[in-house]
């Protein structure tokens, strides 16, 4: 291989997150050169339906020319400048607007960042400024949930609750806190839902009650657990919790990196499925349909005014905040992205074809390697095992790994997890493509299964 | 005001860094609309001479179109796909392969991210998991300085130590150490640069003895410490906390945000300028010329290869890192920067224009509200004050903004900090350039200089 061939660059040169550490240098990277609409193509020029959606991202479809445009002529027009004090750029400015109007309730400030993670660190600390500015700064706990996602910043890393994240990094545990996991799966529940919510609730107030709800600035969750394996709370958990929240003065921030942007068929899951005006609400990825890395915090305007009056007048600086916060090309995409999604109402696209990928994939349960179908609208996502073994098992991760390499083989990538096949397509999927999915799924598990029959290796 | 006016949208929804809290809602921004070369314009048509460079960012200019050519070329081609694991894209891999030519030493290793922040966390999370998959997990202490400014998420704002930032947020206290601020200005020196060194050596050593150890992972510096105030270090300091480091088994992580990429006059300052290969080099700002948000640990191979065979066989996944790691677009958009720097040998442009910027700024010094001229190549200062008054006092700070008041109005931006007016031109600027910002700033400290013999209010 020329040693400028991307592969043996990225060999070489890159540390990839969430790397396969014992074959750095070692493995051969998998390069992803073209993508159009649904399909991306490799340096090999092997094409791939995207069941991913890039990484839970992709809104409008890859090789979209409009967004592309208004990219360039922001490049060009005025790339950046710094967005500190009282300086800024019309894309961030329009953004901000258009933002407030989508979102629920009074949530119409916006703090730009860069990233998901960044984000989410950017809510915390705005949890922990409208405490101390009140007088109350042990009042800086957080609540999060185990399988949570929340980012790989040292913060979001500590609020993410994936034990397999948990490696030999550091991570503050004094101050975070982890609930339980909420997944109610009415297939395989023991329970009805109504119970679920309730012990969920009850666990939360006895964590408030040993931790002291005088010492908690905010809960953070995702409205449903993305990368933590596809997990939906039961109905009206969100309801519930925001309920406690509010009862013990504690700030509920939404993290929507992924079911925001129409993935649940809607700008913003919070109120419009789940019935909830959270304080604050966390939104990255979607909103550019990933075509630039941009993040914001959108925060209520109550929790703002209250920061902005019990700002100290020696020092009344908002210290928080970063160089490409706001940063005018990534905007201009998230405007554009937003445009052409209100015109296509892709939103609505979903809620059609949203339900219509669930229903399909849950055919797949007929499989004896499938151990459920979890999901909602294009979240989902496909559990394997050896039939009779439980939970993510070394067999059963073998199982998925090796659906997942037989999903490759004919053209489609899934993401794999533990034992699971997760999808996120691009909303842009149609109801044929998603047909071509869950028809090569169906293949792959068939294959599997044959394997498995006649005594594979794990 | 039309609602849909930027100015009204980004007064009444923007939350922005480093905003001031007593005019939340209340005070106009300023966008700026367009900008070409090292000219911006704002949403009324006003030119101003840019003398900060977007915030340390622009190298090769404003409206450069190659740069945005590269931008659109891959947005169109291939936006995004997913970082993770063994999945990669030519512009991250190329990239990778530049910037460990362009590195010192065996600096060969690139972990992607968004932003300086992301990148600095990345930094501490890498050295934490050196030690702790060593089976040191205690040493996880971090050494920062008095001054420092490393970024605003949680760990990395509690790394920065600029008094003034503090605010009522919450930062990380029981294992960030700060040492002190190493300004050197021989102008204003009570004492050599070697008694200096010396002083600061002792400094540090004692620090160490007082953590122990075997419970610091690493050092973070700014060679020099740019949004601190641009405070220049004595030479030989470097070298001498290097030395520190290695002997202590310290990793030494030089965050180049601000002086790499051309500022100083190379690709990276640690060793051409410094004399030393660290363990770790942070970059962002400069990496893209402020086209697009990203960020990148250099990462030595002696630590990656030390990871990877340290990594734990039954949990070998690197977890760190973000959806946006390496983003195709932004990567190509650092390669043009970097091939445009290379062509037209920018890096050589401020080693000739750089001298000639101090030397001008040091006329400045002549005006007896100017106490120190302080700088590097194409980073410096202008430090104002009532004569006679020593330090960032209230009447010092109302100095430096009537004398950035007086720069604005004549058509230059400068970035006003405590009772300093900071620059950092893009780096193409001409001696023409140069001598239209001294031009303005002597003028503009003329005028203020009057107001105060008029006894101008404060
Ligand atoms: C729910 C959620 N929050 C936050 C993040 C962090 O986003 P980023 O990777 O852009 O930092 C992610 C990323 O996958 C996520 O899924
Ligand atoms: C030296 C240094 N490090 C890190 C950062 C943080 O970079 P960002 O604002 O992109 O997060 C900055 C930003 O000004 C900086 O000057």
């Amino acid at each position: 291989m020329a040693p400028d061939d991307p592969v043996a660059q990225d060999t070489r040169h890159v540390l990839h997150p969430w790397a396969d550490l014992t074959v750095l240098g070692k493995q051969e990277s998998l390069i992803i050169s073209e993508a159009n609409g649904v399909e991306v193509s490799d340096s090999r020029g092997k094409k791939y339906l995207d069941a991913i959606g890039g990484m839970w991202c992709v809104t409008v479809g890859y090789g979209n020319e409009e967004l592309t445009r208004a990219i360039a002529a922001q490049a060009l027009k005025m790339a950046y400048f710094t967005p500190f004090g009282d300086v800024s750029s019309e894309p961030a400015a329009k953004l901000a607007a258009m933002l407030a109007e989508l979102s629920p309730g009074d949530l119409n400030r916006v703090q730009f960042t860069t990233c998901g993670s960044t984000a989410v660190e950017s809510a915390v600390r705005i949890a922990h400024y409208y405490y101390a500015s009140q007088g109350r700064p042990e009042k800086h706990h957080v609540l999060a949930r185990v399988n949570s996602y929340h980012g790989s910043t040292f913060l979001a890393a500590s609020l993410s609750g994936k034990a397999v994240d948990r490696t030999t990094f550091h991570y503050e545990s004094d101050w975070v806190h982890h609930l339980e996991n909420p997944v109610h799966d009415p297939d395989n529940a023991q329970v009805s839902a109504q119970e679920r919510v309730d012990a969920l609730t009850a666990g939360m107030e006895a964590a408030i009650a040993r931790i002291g709800a005088g010492n908690i600035a905010c809960y953070v969750a995702e409205p449903v657990l993305a990368s933590g394996g596809v997990l939906v709370p039961p109905p009206g958990y969100h309801e519930a919790a925001l309920e406690v929240c509010r009862r013990h003065d504690i700030l509920y921030i939404s993290d929507e990196v992924v079911t925001g942007f129409g993935r649940l068929g809607h700008f913003f899951a919070s109120e419009a499925k789940f019935g909830i005006v959270p304080d604050m609400i966390v939104t990255a990825k979607g909103l550019t349909s990933g075509y630039q890395p941009l993040g914001a915090v959108l925060v209520s305007d109550r929790v703002a005014n209250a920061i902005a009056e019990a700002a100290n007048p020696e020092k009344p600086v908002f210290s928080n905040g970063f160089t490409y916060s706001g940063h005018p090309v990534a905007c201009a995409a998230a405007i554009a992205n937003i445009e052409i999604m209100r015109r296509e109402d892709i939103c609505g696209h979903v809620r059609e074809v949203g339900p219509y990928f669930i229903r399909r994939l849950r055919e797949l349960r007929s499989s004896p390697i499938v151990a459920a179908v979890r999901g909602d609208h294009l979240m989902a996502c496909v559990e394997c095992h050896v039939p009779g073994e439980v939970g993510p098992t070394a067999r059963n991760q073998a199982m998925a790994r090796r659906v997942d390499a037989y999903c490759e083989e004919a053209g489609l990538l899934v993401r794999p997890y533990e034992n699971l096949c997760i999808m996120s397509p691009p909303l842009v999927v149609t109801k044929g493509g998603i047909d071509r999915i869950v028809d090569i799924m169906a293949e792959s598990l068939a294959r599997a299964e044959r394997d498995l029959g006649a005594g594979a290796p794990e």
